[in-house]
């Protein structure tokens, strides 16, 4: 698809005036996840001392909060849901059924394919676009994406980098309140690091505090967050990571700056650059370490089509 | 519950006569899962050299085996799902909705209180226990298992050994044919190990071959299957792993050997011993490098009173 | 299963000193479902006479108030979800996918085997009972009722009778006020009908007016409600009605009189006299049309096993 | 929509040069469902003499027939769901959780929303119309239509008519034999009827001998059907029935007769005429008793926004 851009590319201006072919070539489907590899893991490693595992990310139940529209069921057939099977064994088991929105509640990874943009006036399925500008009519099916699903993603195992904006703002951050890339670079100063730290590929995870309402605020968690304009994104970018994460529950800061402008961090990183965002972070134990650098490691699950992942992404410090 | 026991424990040969407390205390819910810790993340990364993973997980679809009732349905809602939201911006976003038995499909560990079994002739909910004893009356509602659920579980990060069965015999095995101790040892000599190799904690992984047919005969896939007979799995029990795992999809051989006893590996490994099985794993790849021991890398997916978890076990060779 | 009865019949007020077997035998599973036919139909009809239909059902939506636990969710697949096909006619069609407990919410009718109580200490399935005695282990599987499901039902088509308390009072009833029987003996007399109205088979519905409060109060829906006290479900017992419906969510008040004794009139009317419940009914159009007497007609929606059923009852008037 | 038209309406035969505006008027979301009312009610009724009631349709469990894509799953939560409640009382309860493309599924009826088609070369959601020309970009939501939902179709109680083909014939149809509109003359003359039986409203119910496999060929029974072909439907829509009903799959022949024009007479009757098809309906029972004639009763079930409704339409004979 690279001879396809943008019409108007000024009318997103987070993803400037070419924003596909990718850097990985037009058919790419795994973004700035090719830059997995041992050199990486090797490089992740060297980061390790402590031997230790911290999870990044929050158990799910009915109580987590959910983004209007979706919802969470869990269901236990039967008590038990087999047996007793063996007459000497007499052999049970249980089962349990989950109905929801798998790839998009809670702690997840944004697959490539879930954010898109319409480009032109009409909201055809080929005039809907997404990484490498794939139209949607290419990519969907009613029962599941047939490209640029969390599948195709790889395991990140990379080294990580914790940038502590609440830790820099002595508080947790209010609901729309931006981080500038010169928040960024004040955590890195604070955290005795400079830019030099970053290498492609890496997974920066951002604390902003608005996940210390994951349980406390639930019902109005996805009202708004503080996170990362699109400035910050651009300037992240640049830096190559594999991975951006953040303890709110888009990166993004919301309501955006830009009323115009909707999730602008969503469109630059994963878009144009093909980076994943991971949000609804748990990264308070993490903080508290001091730990800024890790190994980061996560294996999405590869539901095939979906558009994203749960799961506990970790940090072995 | 420690003064409770079996009031027949012959009933069941899996479990032996005290098949509770367990070696970790009456209120246990880990159980060998409490030997993860520091020191397997060294000795896991010991066997490192090529910095390499090998995803030991299938993905998952529509087409995966499904043992008898449960099912697998994945619908993206509408077509995006959201949006365009910003004038300017477009920004649209796909969902995926999904219904299906989370914890028990395809590539998956089982929690702690996935199986057990019925003590006494009536099954009621004070009868059928599990690890450490719990009852089902304790441990059950109908919204999720308020004891030993998957989130119970800890991050998997220790040595791996794959015992290559199916190496062994030259040839998939057949459906019923039964691994016995004297196979396990002779994989260990055949792939240059003895069993010093074992160290409580690590992961144990069986190849018998019954993986090679979770695609191609996915319809007939849990009729029946190589695996363990009891014998290797007190065997292997005494080498106190955290985990064993297998490319069939229950560990256990199927039908089972003992036809009054019905998966006598769960009852042995899960129930008396605290020992996570992982079902359903793709070992073919790993089999081919010949890694025959590797750092085992899992973090389960917490979804809160899950009876188990899917997701991608990965080897670190 | 005309042996077994109470142990301690004093325990629940609600079902008295013998509530099995039913008057319809030991292995009854319809209940006051076997007085339909023609006779009724004839009789229904002879009450027509302008021969208008009259909903008596809300619509399912998301917005609907759900009882505690429950949920409803609705997702359409693709867009559309199918097609096109051929190449002429290109014809595309759309699915909807819906994951809900889909017998107990919003308007339903209870199927026999909804609700029992716990007879003894012991909470086990031998001990939990329900209409004609039937223990838990005898009708229960994890997918579906195996006795006493609401496919047993027949298709009702009877007399009806509307007793507008809400008009007697004057108001929408508060939560927890109890109806009476000499409540509805005044409805009688407003209405211009006597205790001569009556006859075995018929549908009695009770307005209270909680149903206004469906769509404005959803969220605090089932807080509680006015509604029937055991006395009223006593003295309507006696007239041996097949259906006793209501515009609040259980037929019964909310809270219960005797706080010890939840839900008592579910437990008189369907646990001992086979009499099935209608509830969260929408009556304010009969109401305002004062046709007391219509032909009611039900057809539940037969899944085999569900504990009850959605769908529109209809006055035929 | 008044003004739009299809581009080139000799690409669906089904359809014929203008399609919409419906006779109903451009902004009409019921159809032929218009015509109910009183009249069709007395009609129905004096056809009515025995006042038996026999029941359309099929139960619903998860052996059903199932069209490729779509699933059945009910699940019952706990052992019971709920309780014991009250000291006295210890009142329990049971719900199922069902999770299925509900209106869709076994006999149900099609909302006029179920099925359209693309007009032009571009599958945008503006080019895939529906009845009375409704582009999808202005009825689809991912959480249900916002018009044609099934909720907008009346209760249905008026002169249902059953054409016994397989009577006719003398054996269960072939799969892919078409319906003439010279069988169903002749279904008339041997029924004893004539075309003067017709009335606009009525139900036309077609009995190929298909549902004969409902049950006993569940696997294949959406491999082909016998059914209407389009000069039927076309003889049948010219008498203006709100609904057509058969007891295979699709009301259509499968395959078609034509291979470039698939389901010409949901086309014909859905999109063109506003007519309801009521497909895997259950005509053995009606068929036997002889009662050509009868009163057809059927309420959808009104969830708002879904595509059809299952449920059970009965014949009050």
């Amino acid at each position: 698809m690279a001879e396809q851009r943008s019409d108007d590319p000024a009318e997103s201006p987070a993803l400037g005036t070419h924003w596909y072919p990718s850097r990985w070539g037009a058919e790419d489907q795994r973004g700035n996840g090719n830059l997995m590899g041992p050199e990486k893991i090797r490089a992740a490693l060297a980061l390790v001392s402590r031997h230790e595992i911290i999870k990044l990310g929050h158990p799910y139940d009915a109580q987590i909060p959910l983004a209007p529209g979706r919802l969470f069921g869990l269901r236990m057939p039967g008590g038990p849901t087999g047996g007793p099977h063996g007459g000497r064994s007499k052999t049970v088991w249980n089962d349990e059924f989950l109905a929801t929105e798998i790839g998009q509640i809670g702690t997840h990874m944004d697959a490539l394919g879930h954010l898109g943009r319409q480009i032109g006036e009409k909201a055809d399925h080929g005039n809907i676009r997404f990484y490498n500008g794939n139209p949607l009519s290419e990519i969907w099916s009613p029962y599941g994406l047939t490209r640029l699903g969390i599948e195709k993603a790889p395991v990140f195992f990379t080294p990580g980098l914790l940038l502590d904006v609440q830790g820099l703002k002595g508080r947790v951050m209010d609901l729309g309140e931006e981080i500038t890339p010169a928040d960024l670079q004040a955590c890195l100063e604070r955290q005795g690091l400079s830019e030099t730290v970053f290498a492609p590929g890496d997974a920066v995870l951002i604390r902003t505090g608005h996940g210390s309402r994951f349980r406390t605020e639930a019902a109005t968690f996805y009202d708004g967050a503080p996170g990362l304009g699109l400035a910050a994104a651009e300037w992240l970018a640049e830096k190559a990571p594999s991975v951006v994460g953040a303890d709110n529950f888009a990166v993004d800061v919301v309501p955006p700056v830009d009323p115009e402008v909707f999730h602008p961090v969503h469109q630059h990183l994963i878009m144009k650059h093909g980076i994943y965002l991971h949000e609804g972070m748990k990264l308070d134990e993490l903080a508290e370490t001091h730990a800024w650098r890790f190994a980061y490691i996560f294996a999405p699950l590869p539901i095939v089509g979906a558009t994203g992942s749960p799961g506990t992404p970790i940090a072995l410090i």
